[in-house]
């Protein structure tokens, strides 16, 4: 995931309007602490031994995501606007930046389990240390600093929220290479036998709708410019695919069958190196019977539950054994355009995907939380777009390759972080992230 | 490249007023002969030591492609077809499948070089088999066998065309492993400076419109269903980027600045496995010039011949740095559709881009012919799309995942066998295909 | 390293003379806490965090080497001869066992640093408890199970000894792929100009001499059995190598020049993967001076101190160039029969090799301690070897394969772990161990 | 295998009661002319495309042999000795040099398989110019200039015996590629039912023994120097392992049992890489029986014949079964003292191992022939051992490092190539030479 900011052109034009310095800067520095806790509330469990391992090239360390997130203060807003400010630890500098070469070397990401240093303790020192440079230099702004760092500083929020979702599924990641199952939150539930009422789809006809972000609030640039598009008529399923509807592709052979997969995916599902996929990421057999590992520990698989941790092309070849397909990211976002946006969020702190109730059907539910949903969509630039000059400008525009589209958000996002046009993006083979299934159809 | 033919509706509907059986079959045995003579007529200079190597996973020796092609008929044609026939070799149908799961096992793409036998004899032995079985069909078959036979007879000869485009371009990288620098057809000329303007560009404004194969003739499955996109206002650049032109990108450090690149490009560039780029594929620094080996040998780099051998990522990034885009295939399809099928195609047996000429600007040059033209669209299915059952279904369908477009045929496409609704696909960083750059812009 | 006791013979036939059960228990259970608390205070300046990483499949977590070397004794001691005794976490003995097929499956060596669990204080828990019931169990053994433990229970006390120099070995590495270069122990010491006088040589003769371990007290099965060896005419160097004496190696283009190489080496030597060596593990040049990595922190090259971290293939290259060679183990052997085991051990906490001072000549020096010295001969078994069924059959010899014998011990070994007659081994490429040289010459 | 001669010195200091140069050249040109026709005979049943293919990086192509064994004399003959020797292509010296650093750069050797050109023809072009220069060369040769060149003469015809035994196991190598098993040589005859004695030992008592080459007559550098050696008591098989035994110990789970193997040995073993072993290479079972695949082709294993194609692990873990172990190679070497070289070797032209007869005990026979014996013994140098300066002396010392040395030569090798001294050399894991077993005993 990524940013640039698209501002609100409304907002920038009424400045005059809105409160001034003291008030916007109270603001915005409640939001900041609000955010900048949670991420260590998600901690909560965590044994310092937890944060240091890295246990693929895709998963960074817990202590990586709590460092790295400062460091974009530090960066983009300290470093740029404080008078005077000298980082502690200049190597910081080098060993959290991410991605963004304009901002200088880089430790090399596959190597970041290798670092025991700067400890948890460091790593909580160096938060604070921002924290209150932070709170300083937005205590000390004027009107005019302030509307300057507002959208970095939003970026930076907006940015630590999305490490906030990936500390989630890498420890998750993480616990699930230890073969005594540790448990990131306790959990007393069990799954229940539910009957689920077979899914149901809404129709669109053609249109042609604007797609994109243009209205108030924040959005990474990705999100636009905000455009017109030709969309076809289609049919869009009411919830998610189940785990029960997921195990009969499964009994079905869907694993082996090479007809209903992409080349690439049949591929990946045959490879040794990946363990010759045969169930979800996480999905294991015991005694015939189906469970997962979850943040919860090891627990039955629940037949009621959106499938998750499935790769684009396991979202794929269901869907076409399905006779069906997967929407476009431009369907989607039609159909999410009007809906409310709740849903199971990393607020509710379940960490999992809830179950389908049973539900009266031609009503869309389920779009955000729970999953992020797969698309057809490959993850391009929109018509106009062009990335920002500067560091900043790598946040996504440089990731449009061989990736594709997900929308709506998941168990593990915040739910003030997603939006209708809001775009994400993974390698289709990828599965740790919580990622599921929502059919869409062709009009018969 | 792959297939499913949407058969012209109008041809079909009008069959009674078609030649006779008689008067069609001559045709296809006519149009069949040429096809396959031409693919060996291609193999006049190769000795049969050079039918055997396969020097890159990618590449496929000579020999393979010749038996594969026959291969085709056999399995599609005349084992379904003709009463009675019975194939010389059984074990051909495993060595000479490529990727057809449905039509049985096959052997590993990435161990074609490893088999001497069938030698080269044996492999036009089987060439001659297959042709005179097809031949026997053709001249026995009735009004109604014809008309079944006819689309897939077709698919074999289209797709025996791709496998000549395959043949040269494969030959060519077996060729430039070899120290010896072996020639496949000499040529005498030799680069002439020349001044070339500046490359112009063509405007079109928004509209919707139809996208895909709706005429008549044959076209593979991948171009339809027709249906109609809203594309947005664009200009199109005149001609390709000359190798002048990518000589400067060169440089200016075009290989050496991060933000001109797709971060997965970049990557790519600096990967010791793939040797570090700092050129387009073939090319070499020798004493400050720049040389390439082409299929006359090694050559100084003719500075105004359209580049080629270039993958997307270079591509984009030189359509970066040049403060421009490369079209999408929507625009790239509405630009070529009333356009002429005319250019340097394999036909003229250069068998590398042809030097762009002084020209006057304001109208589109060489979309067709010369080098393929990398877009920036995904390769997806259109809407509708839907891959037929069976073996021919996996021509196209399956492979939309994680490969780029390329629109408008090479210097190693047959004339005959490219159309303006034609969608070839590749990986974005491969580079031993005839590939080039046609960039396009945003309305200022 | 590995283990197999062979039982001095004498010393088991006058068990009547010796000490009661109670008083060796005793003698036994100090030499436990002894070792066994060495161990934990190698860890003094450790954070919970560094415990976790293992930098490469070579290198365990130090949290593991301590569950380990405790796993040994619970499974060899305490499982087998204490009556009910339960394990508490069961999965220990999958995820601590390292190598022994007949104890059970095994955690993949790979993955040791992905477990973060059980923590760094649950392994002290594991350690205290394992060291509570092996005292238990010798304060109630009665001489017979006295006899009985004695052989495993000291394999036990060399096998954590091993891994103690692994510890340290193994951190030092971990601690090296960190930019903030940690320290282990302080040190206050700078490196000095000293004259070193050139190296001298002590003449042998041949003779039939006895190798092998013989005597009183504990020796690995690899040991023996004790034999007669035809040992021809030789010489040996009376100290071992110097970083002023492999500097000037590499300033002759030592790494350059393929003739001084095995050609094994010289692919090593010449690997991208391996970064193409040009000096030994942990130097690096800063402004025209080597420094290197310690366990003191990063420091400039003392020319003094023997050269450490150097693989057997430049160890072997650097003899060349000299016009030396490595000895044999034969020979090492020979020449250290009769001398006083004393040096630079882990017991002096220097963990570095300490510089070599003016001396006079003809005489050996430093054979114990300091560094690893290599020899020429490939670690096999000695004539009549056999290694014993069981587990503990699996401690030495199914290793002797395509691995180089070393002798003497290192700074990181243990003083009353060495012997004359200890055969340490590694394969030839390896670096991370306080390895070093010693020449041999032929009689001229 | 490699080379430099060490030349009898009796002979030397004799010169003067040779034949003169006439008569020695005439001798010498006879047995060149021998050795280069006997290569192009072995690819007497071979098509142009059989020559091209490198099947693993361990070989070669048939015309990378038939034109490196011509660089040979071209580089250390030619080059060297005739005045004004032209090569007619420069590169084939970059080309078909294999490993000699001093002889200048080289084509990598895992890209051997994907050169084209030179042709089949080409290269034969090129071996009969390096004949007529040879022959030329000899006729005008005087008598010093024979004295001078008979040497490396001598080393020329021995490495084109040691190619062509690597040209007839590579060739196997390829074929056993191809799902048409091609025939390299027909053969007519079936396996018979053949009861065999089991194996006997012969007693040798400890003794001091001369080991290494030291006679008239041509040896590598690798056998010397002469030198004496403490080979203590032991027993020796009678003949080598049967086919017969080793299925006895497959079908008693020996691929299965980790107690029987050398760590590295079982790692190989279950490594998805190898295919995971669990037989000999070219066994494959069908319908419950063991067929292999031989120069002759596809046929059901003889349980007569010796076992061949294992690797020293897997020959090390039948020797661990059956309870004995492998031989030293002075063990070897001593027992061969004194027998008649006489056997299967590539003269009989059958290319595969002869079924053991039943025979009297208490006789060794077989040393000779069928198939090369693992020792327990690393390839090392001999004590005094120095390679030669220049490319010469890169013939055998460099591949001193991780290899074991076999013994007695095969039905691949060539009868007058063979000696009891001779060291054969791989790493521990090769399988496609002609490699078998012979067990030795310690004394009871």
């Amino acid at each position: 995931m990524s940013s640039e900011t698209v501002l609100d052109e409304v907002e920038a034009a009424s400045a005059v309007d809105r409160p001034g310095g003291d008030d916007r800067a109270a603001g915005m520095l409640g939001r900041f602490q609000q955010v900048r806790s949670f991420s260590q509330s998600l901690c909560a469990t965590l044994e310092p031994e937890d944060y240091v391992v890295q246990s693929m090239p895709d998963v960074s360390p817990t202590k990586w995501h709590l460092a790295h997130t400062s460091w974009f203060f530090e960066t983009f807003i300290l470093k740029v606007w404080m008078p005077g400010y000298q980082p502690e630890v200049p190597e910081y500098a080098y060993l959290f930046n991410s991605y963004y070469n304009a901002a200088g070397d880089m430790h090399r990401r596959d190597l970041r389990g290798l670092i025991s240093r700067p400890t948890v303790a460091e790593a909580y020192r160096f938060r604070r240390s921002i924290d209150q440079h932070v709170q300083e230099l937005l205590e000390s702004a004027d009107h005019e600093l302030i509307d300057t760092l507002e959208p970095v500083f939003t970026i930076g929020l907006q940015h630590e929220q999305q490490h906030q979702e990936l500390l989630v599924t890498d420890i998750k990641h993480v616990f699930a290479q230890n073969p005594l199952h540790p448990i990131f939150r306790e959990r007393n539930d069990r799954p229940q036998r539910r009957t689920i009422a077979p899914c149901g789809f809404v129709d669109f006809e053609e249109a042609i709708v604007e797609i994109g972000h243009g209205g108030r609030g924040f959005s990474y640039d990705n999100e636009g410019p905000r455009h017109r598009a030709l969309v076809g008529a289609f049919s869009l399923a009411t919830r998610p695919v189940t785990n029960g509807e997921y195990i009969a592709f499964i009994e079905d052979g869907g694993y082996k069958r090479p007809d209903h997969w992409l080349s690439l995916g049949w591929t990946t599902v045959n490879q040794p190196a990946s363990g010759e996929w045969e169930a979800p990421l996480y999905w294991t057999k015991r005694d015939g019977n189906w469970w997962n590992f979850t943040l919860s520990g090891m627990r039955p698989v629940d037949e009621a539950e959106p499938v998750t941790h499935v790769s684009h092309f396991e979202a794929d070849a269901f869907a076409n054994w399905s006779g069906a397909r997967l929407p476009t990211e431009f369907e989607w976002e039609r159909a999410a355009a009007g809906l409310e946006i709740e849903g199971n969020f990393v607020d509710t702190e379940r960490f999992q995907p809830a179950p389908v109730e049973a539900q009266p059907n031609g009503k869309l539910t389920r779009m955000f939380g729970d999953v992020w949903e797969w698309t057809r969509s490959a993850y391009l630039p929109y018509p106009g777009y062009r990335a920002e000059p500067g560091a900043l400008g790598e946040y996504n525009g440089k990731f449009m390759s061989s990736q594709m589209v997900l929308r709506g958000g998941s168990c593990a996002t915040s739910q003030n972080h997603i939006r209708p046009t809001y775009r994400n993006f993974f390698q289709p083979e990828k599965r740790w992230q919580f990622t599921g299934i929502r059919l869409a159809r062709d009009p018969r």
